[in-house]
């Protein structure tokens, strides 16, 4: 569904073309032809003969890159040097970097970051265990924990090529709230392992981030960590998910007029992110849910209810239905997909009840095409970015954290989250609040500090300080 | 021994006093007769009638400090408001943080850093695993493990007090060469799980230094993770202790024109320092060494031997000495010592062979006191940064990584170290070179590099490149 060229696929092409002809003219009008776009064009040599050219061209995957490098190759008199790859090159030797915050210039620098001065910060510590949050890095560190079971839309592919996304997160952590956070990639996926691996490498660190753990073994991973560890630990595909659909919800709601307690919701999806959002709709005050998984609704008359299942069955679909998901998305209120692409149609939308609320999240392709799904419904939110009302978690990890060192909280509570989703949905005024905008911008400046301030509330805040 | 005011132990009082009167030309004179170094006096509030003053004060130790405030708040008119320690003012709040390199300002480069362009890079190192050293920070990334059992001379305080220590080395790895470390501090000190830990910790790393982990422990994890991994595997209190060691004690043998093949060694200590110590003097060509413990010499006869002291038994003393250390000195041409203070005299120093060179290493009060030795010796080293010849770490341990990240090295040999110990000594020219300048200054601008271009030949060493 990539139909659109992006820069995420973007390409730079040095070529070499004949000084007096036509060839450079040409060359925008070729990559256009092809279907890409002309971002950049710098001539960085002029000779007397030939010119050497960098254009760069957003364009929709591999495959499109390569036929535009084709049909600029077709241009007569044009040789082609070389293709680089902007995404690659920005990967080049990572994306993030360790740096100090003390100069170590002189000898007196030295004893007193290091040895012998160090010694004393160490010995304060060792007498008064609490001062590590003060003294140390663990004030304001994450570790970003995945076993590369489930990352991104890819699947299992493993510690080492999760790495540049967990590199990501740690730069978005550090962008958007100041915190310092390390990639861990476990090599590992069994679950007790896991869990002890992390608990063992805790100490260092503020908070722990569980990231692309695939289900249902991320829900055993988090509830141990929560009991073992005095650090908060936070499972970004299950919470900061939760949270971003809470607070856009809350917002499509203000703009249709209608309550969550009233609302009747189907939901697809019940692996990680799916029962996350289920538990803090209910924990919001949602009465009317009916969850379906590719076997259809979850019911307490399925044979196949595991432990989760089970919970989803006893706490939602207090009717029994145990039909199909679109049967269930029929006179519902709002629909909220987090599980597979094109599972419904603008048709089924239409059977929705008025002023429908629809969040189609499976990404890239999302449950049911925006396009179709707007011409039925009130509200239409999707996780990509290319759309308005972008469900991205961006809007919430970064918040979240901020507010959790900044109490030195000890664990996460649902109400935090709630607490979060509401101070996220708010920083919507009611003069920007409209079908198109009920989520704010993830560079709106005011995003990470009121979820940081409303987490730090409802952790009991201790007030941040600099020292 | 801390009988001189160190900037370690350095305080800033913040006073007022009396704007008319003398007590401002009291200050320093008052801390001087105290034993204190004033390094510096800033007026900072100069109001009619008083001055608000923040005298920065060098003292010996905290004791030391205490006696000086007091004796600055028996001044006429002099009132104490607060007392800062320089060394913990550094250290609040963390000595490191994370950066990101690459630019997240807007959507097209959250898209490029973050999804859906990462995905691309993922993708690209699953079908190629080696990429990962291409495109992300594992290329520059060093994990520096600790247990918190044996920091500095502190012993056993736990993952939490030891981790400022490992924030500094942290910070020293990036000052001397560039290289991404982060702490990981365990809470454990089970050698299976550390050893296990470390292992399934180890795909977003490049490299693990193992740190102030106590003896034997640390030989058997340092084994089994040298052979689980593919990426080099360093205890620095024994290798980094080791080069710095033999860089050294090739620039004393220079000095006094003796071979290392000839001389007669005399060892105190045979922990974890000692016995790398031995095995790279050995490897180096070291013929005729004898190891004491606190029992004494180490040989065969000896019904306490462990797996290493049995080692260390076969491989030296051949003669079988199995008398005290201070008999193991007498007409020994090298005493290196990595044990415990005062435990030799200038006059056990006198028994040695003429132009002896003595390394009395344990810190911060060395085996027999400097000036004694050099009463006695020709060339006198010590792990202290207030006499000549330090042995510190700091020389070694950054260009060693620095060489095994640039070869992408899959381990560490001991030909590595050797080279490693033969280029930090090569770095002290013979114009240089005397009896009070045997190792370079931690500042010298070349001992990083040469280092890491030696070891970076030792390890088959591909070109530097910048991708």
């Amino acid at each position: 569904m990539a139909s659109v060229p992006s820069v995420s696929y973007s390409i730079t092409v040095r070529l070499e073309v004949p000084a007096g002809g036509k060839a450079v003219s040409q060359i925008t009008h070729v990559v256009e032809n092809a279907g890409g776009i002309v971002t950049a064009l710098d001539v960085n040599t002029a000779g007397h003969e030939t010119l050497r050219i960098d254009v760069t061209i957003a364009t929709r995957d591999t495959e499109h890159a390569e036929s535009i490098v084709a049909a600029l190759e077709r241009i007569d008199g044009v040789a082609i040097h070389k293709v680089s790859d902007r995404t690659f090159l920005m990967h080049l030797g990572g994306k993030i970097e360790m740096q100090s915050k003390v100069p170590l210039r002189t000898r007196d620098e030295l004893s007193m970051a290091y040895t012998p001065g160090v010694a004393r910060v160490s010995l304060a510590i060792a007498r008064n265990p609490e001062d590590v949050r003060r003294l140390t890095v663990k004030r304001n560190s994450v570790a970003v924990v995945t076993d590369g079971s489930a990352v991104l839309g890819l699947g299992n592919i493993g510690p080492e090529a999760a790495l540049p996304v967990m590199e990501g997160k740690a730069a978005l952590f550090k962008r958007f709230a100041g915190i310092d956070a390390w990639p861990i990639c476990l090599d590992t996926q069994d679950t007790d392992e896991i869990v002890r691996t992390v608990q063992i490498l805790a100490p260092a660190f503020g908070g722990i981030n569980l990231e692309d753990i695939s289900a249902p073994r991320c829900f055993e991973v988090e509830a141990r960590l929560r009991e073992l560890l005095d650090i908060p630990v936070f499972h970004d595909d299950q919470h900061g998910t939760a949270i971003c659909v809470l607070a856009a919800l809350k917002n499509a709601l203000r703009v249709v007029g209608k309550e969550l307690r009233d609302v009747r919701i189907a939901m697809a999806g019940a692996g990680a992110a799916g029962s996350a959002i289920l538990r803090l709709l209910l924990h919001a005050g949602a009465k009317n849910v009916v969850v379906c998984d590719y076997r259809g609704a979850v019911h307490l008359g399925r044979d196949d209810l595991d432990d989760s299942l089970r919970w989803i069955a006893t706490h939602t679909n207090a009717e029994g239905y145990a039909g199909d998901l679109r049967g269930a998305v029929k006179g519902a209120d709002v629909f909220i997909g987090v599980s597979a692409p094109g599972i419904l149609t603008g048709a089924d939308i239409a059977t929705m009840n008025e002023n429908a609320i629809v969040f189609a999240l499976a990404n890239p392709e999302p449950e049911v095409s925006p396009d179709e799904a707007r011409e039925h419904a009130a509200v239409v939110a999707t996780g990509r970015s290319d759309y308005p009302n972008q469900i991205n978690n961006v809007l919430a990890f970064p918040g979240v954290f901020r507010g959790l060192l900044d109490a030195q909280a000890n664990g996460v509570t649902d109400d935090m989250l709630l607490a979060a989703a509401q101070a996220l949905a708010e920083v919507v005024t009611d003069e920007e609040l409209g079908p198109n905008y009920i989520v704010p911008s993830v560079f709106h400046p005011e995003v990470s500090s009121r979820v940081a301030g409303a987490v730090r509330e409802a952790a009991g805040g201790r007030p941040r300080t600099e020292a």
